[in-house]
């Protein structure tokens, strides 16, 4: 059974208020799902409102025992609205009230859901009206008639009722009114799919379609037993598929609203957005504060804005932040979600803008700063353009589709985790952005610093150490642009209470040998292992990264002994002993070992190795048939500067089925993407 | 009958296209709607596909009889597709033509419409096939595998057929694509009215849908009896509502369509639009040129782009557009519709970017013009927040709602109109620009100038004056910013080959006595009889545009001569006799006088008048009743720098109704607009 609604009506003295509620309660009340309500006022009773009248000792008696849901003074005259109304409410029976403007917004805190009707004449009509009820002298009614109305709460139902005509008519257009706002529709799932739009059908000839125009009006939110729903409404044809008192939904809306066919629910026009006001400033270029950010994210995120205004929105937001706006945009993101206390003074974290092939460094980063000690609940994501990601990497030797409880419980067991991002920290406000900005296009390098270290925040960490690769291929064309990038992460670090570190990288080559999953897998464990032939310019970046967060450890104080420490964790064995103990904690699974069949890629000519392109060869990786298929990729046999002869092995191809193989094989032919020469002669 | 469709089937060599297109019209020809190509080729007759051999003489002949739809030279063999391929198509019957990549763009001109299929298959499956052969060597095959693919035409319907398992498999893949693509839908009417969007509702499992996914992925167009419409997908579950052969389309997509329920339709993915790239370059910050402008403006008229996308884009192009690109976009805007010939040497027009209370001197301007024997097709608007528009006072006394046919009559047989704008010059651009930026607050000054000169282009103008006020309360807020848009105005006048000439005029307060439509009228009238009771600001400032109008006449050649010429013909009576005929023209209208209900407003303090805030004024014209009413108006009485006394008239209110008077009149009491003290005191 749905609630009651909390009928207000209000309109100046004279509109004619009291008639027309008497007037159509005395033909609704009967139906029994309309009751009036009795106010309590400190005045004799006369003509006009029923209303209980009581002395001033009765009135503040029955304040002091909180027998009112609200009280108010006006005109030299105290008020009280019963709190036996909540009882009606409760039980469904919509509940008329004679009020005023003024309590609008205090009964809005405390009935639910409340609508407002305003009754509405000219004028004249009112003048005339008030000096025939003889209270008030010519001077007050013209000081009453000229009296500013206070305006109603942006968020607030409201209706208008014209009594401008007859009594008759007035009293036909109010209970239109009440009957529309209250009108219960059962609910009836629509065989019609429409994806990501809800789409209401409303019969055109319901009560609620005859009192307003939904059509084309925006959205509408229906809302019954706890749940609601914003929806587009299509009207469906009287008498096709719905009857009057049917209100249909689309097959995804329906299961997104999630209640039975047949409940009951209430319609009602969406609000248009509070923050509209605030969006339009930084559309015309103005710089917008935390609190701003906070209420339009919220509008957004809810729904209550048209694509087309969120698009203006965010090109602005993204391409005209200053740092103080980035840390505004930072902070208002934050109070978005609950922050994941751990409960210890030190929680790092690392995260990388990415964008280079290989560099699994966070797979020997997080064992070996666990081993230490520290707190890191690392969360990353699956490969899209590239061979493989970071939570690939590990999804081939332990689970990484972990849920917050799963995660909580790894990191308090063993320190670390290195876990899927995909259904942890997720934000339905990037959800929107991405679909919205993807296709423009845009450089959000300056807004994407907010929504990282938002997320940090989010899931409780206080030092994070940012790598920032930087090269012609990567997201960062030069040192001077990580640098300026950088010094932001720092900035807004900062503004969260955050103590961040960012650190630029040599972003133009791969690092370690492998490329896709099962190779790349394969060097963080000869790194681990302290294996002669590991990749070492994995294990030295690994080590760096690790000096840097282990400097903010008390006992470690610096990078430099942070650095020796490091080492020491990694050659005593207790990083892979940590690595197995997470493995463990996530999930076991077999590690995946690189493709059985495999095709090796020598050089032509004779000379040094260049350069490598290490792009062309990702997209070679790929060909193969990485990152889908796990044992699949690319394993680098020759590094830069090194001397090859003809027919020396430049890279191995691996793959787990002919086709992919050769379709790989047939890419390299083409181009090999190593450059060997003259190294004299290209300097 | 909708025409069959052109399926031009290409892939690699190797790839099996001659033995699917065989298989698959072995089982489709018999159906009578498919009809294979036999090609032309000057090869002998051998295994593969069954051509038309011919010697190269033949072949020559053909050509030079025109005997061929498509002719192109390949491998060193010449071919050509026979022209009866013509009376297939019209007779609704799909041909299937074996083809290259290469004759994609010639035959996308030649036959309509045209779907191309591409076999593909993993290169060494090709390598072996072609081998196998035998018609070329090893290294001639590794040349032909190594050649890169000729990119297809952006807007060609492309689906892509895999035959890399067994010939059946690939058979049956190609039929599914040709029927998917064939597949004729019959129309069906659904009783649900979805507002501006336009619905197709597909059932979910005709063909159409098994082949492709159309839901969440974007737009369709359904084409059909040279007729189309493009629609969002909704799907219909199996069996409810739609059999599976049929296709449903909201009630308004249904009448916007109108063709009759039944008719046979073709759906098609809606192309991603050609200019996206370009769009995308805007919103990064780039400069366009006229050509990439007319590319975005077509896409966003045709409905390419989602709104999203629509709303970044003008707020980049409102925000950010250097002079250069203002002259690019009014180029490309003319662009989209064909200009009016006036055949006249000289063809004048005057705007005025408006705001200001009163000011209805087109009235004055367009008679004297037309009088002196210049062509004026002047167009205006309807008030929206004044009191009045210049078309709400014409049409006080004369039909305004004219059509294209109507202007050039009444132009060519007067010299001059004064024409609604609203269905003339209507641009669909600015539909969709205006429903996007209006909720965005936009200033769009510099766009307005590409607007407005693209529309006097069209209207055929050759010399444009535009009237330019600035004060506080105007537009344009200042002389400095006045004389800014005014210098853009005539140098994007200039890129179109227009003469323009703005004039900054004062804007700081109403222009005339009357503010509603009949008063103004009323004021038009009183200068056009010369009457001394005439407001002299009005004349002076319709005398001063007219003087500068005249200037352009090669028998005028100065504002000078042109002023006393305007005066002559205004003094002579000329002017109103030619108002007369134009009249008379377009349609002689009773002239609305002002209503007969007045309420004067008088000075409560003695002084001068040191200000009039004509808005406020104007607030109180509405309040009433204009423009609704026409009657409805104010009539100023005193002007600024009037001594007054108590008591004295500042202005009389002029209503139909009593409620409407004395709603007006009780806003006046309130706050009368006028600023009445010591003007030493004040200084």
């Amino acid at each position: 059974m749905p609630r009651g609604i909390f009928f207000l009506v209000v309109g100046a003295s004279g509109v004619g208020k009291d008639t027309l509620i008497a007037r159509a309660l005395g033909e609704l009340a009967p139906t029994g799902r309309y009751v009036p309500v009795r106010r309590v006022i400190t005045r004799e009773a006369g003509p006009g409102e029923d209303h209980e009248p009581v002395s001033i000792a009765e009135y503040e008696r029955r304040l002091a025992t909180n027998a009112f849901i609200h009280a108010w003074d006006a005109h030299g005259l105290r008020y009280g609205l019963p709190r036996a109304i909540e009882n009606d409410l409760a039980a469904g029976r919509n509940v008329v009230a004679n009020g005023s403007r003024a309590s609008v917004a205090a009964l809005a805190d405390r009935v639910h859901p409340l609508v407002v009707i305003e009754i509405t004449a000219p004028k004249e009509v009112l003048r005339a009206r008030i000096l025939e009820r003889g209270r008030e002298t010519v001077a007050e009614v013209e000081a009453r008639l000229a009296r500013e109305v206070a305006p109603l709460p942006a968020r607030v139902d409201l209706i208008r009722v014209a009594n401008d005509s007859t009594v008759e008519e007035g009293t036909e257009r109010l209970i239109a009114a009440l009957e529309a706002a209250s009108a219960r529709m059962a609910l009836r799932r629509l065989p019609i799919r429409a994806g990501r739009d809800n789409i209401a059908y409303l019969p055109a000839n319901s009560t609620a379609v005859a009192s307003s125009s939904y059509l084309d009006a925006g959205r509408m939110d229906l809302v019954g037993s706890g749940r609601s729903i914003r929806a587009n409404v299509n009207l469906a044809e009287p008498d096709w598929q719905l009857a009057p008192g049917e209100i249909g939904l689309s097959l995804e809306a329906f299961d997104r609203l999630g209640l039975p066919e047949g409940t009951p629910v209430n319609i009602r026009r969406t609000p248009s957005p509070d923050s509209r006001d605030l969006l339009r400033r930084k559309i015309a270029g103005q710089r917008l504060s935390t609190e701003a950010y906070e209420t339009i994210f919220r509008d957004i995120v809810e729904d209550r804005y048209p694509e087309s205004e969120v698009a203006a929105f965010l090109l602005k937001a993204i391409q005209e932040l200053d740092d103080e706006e980035v840390v505004a945009v930072a902070r208002a993101r934050c109070r978005f979600m609950p922050r994941i206390d751990w409960s210890a003074p030190i929680v790092v974290d690392k995260h990388s803008l990415g964008g280079i092939p290989g560099s699994r460094i966070t797979l020997i980063v997080v064992p070996i700063v666990a081993a230490h000690g520290l707190l890191i609940p690392k969360t990353s994501s699956r490969a899209i353009t590239s061979a493989s990601g970071t939570a690939d990497v590990m999804e081939a030797c332990a689970r990484v589709d972990l849920t917050p409880d799963d995660v909580r419980r790894v990191v308090l067991e063993t320190g670390g985790c290195i876990a899927w991002n995909g259904r942890l920290n997720h934000s339905p406000l990037d959800d929107i952005v991405n679909a919205i900005t993807r296709p423009l296009g845009l450089d959000s390098n300056r807004w994407s610093v907010a929504s990282i270290l938002s997320k940090k925040w989010t899931a409780g960490s206080t030092h994070v150490v940012v790598d920032m690769p930087y090269g012609p291929r990567a997201k960062l064309k030069s040192l001077a642009e990580a640098l300026e990038l950088g010094r932001l992460f720092e900035l807004v670090g900062q503004g969260l209470g955050l103590t961040v570190r960012a650190i630029p990288t040599d972003g133009s080559a791969a690092v370690g040998r492998g490329l896709g999953v099962a190779l790349e897998l394969r060097d963080v464990g000869l790194v681990l292992r302290n294996d002669p032939a590991a990749p070492q310019d994995l294990r030295e970046k690994a080590l760096r990264f690790v000096g840097e967060i282990l400097s903010f450890a008390p006992d470690v104080g610096n990078r430099i002994t942070g650095r020796r420490r490091a080492e020491e964790i990694l050659s005593s064995g207790a990083a892979a002993a940590k690595f197995e103990e997470i493995r463990a904690a996530q999930g076991l699974i077999e590690p995946i070992r690189p493709g059985r069949l495999s095709h090796v890629v020598r050089a032509t000519t004779p000379g040094v190795v260049l350069d490598i392109d290490s792009w062309h060869v990702t997209g070679i990786a790929r060909r193969a048939g990485a990152p889908a298929d796990k044992t699949a990729g690319v394993d680098l046999a020759a590094s830069k500067g090194d001397l090859v002869d003809i027919g020396a092995p430049l890279y191995t191809i691996h793959a787990a089925a002919v086709a992919e193989l050769e379709a790989a094989a047939a890419l390299a032919t083409r181009n090999t993407g190593f450059t060997v020469g003259d190294a004299r002669a290209s300097a």
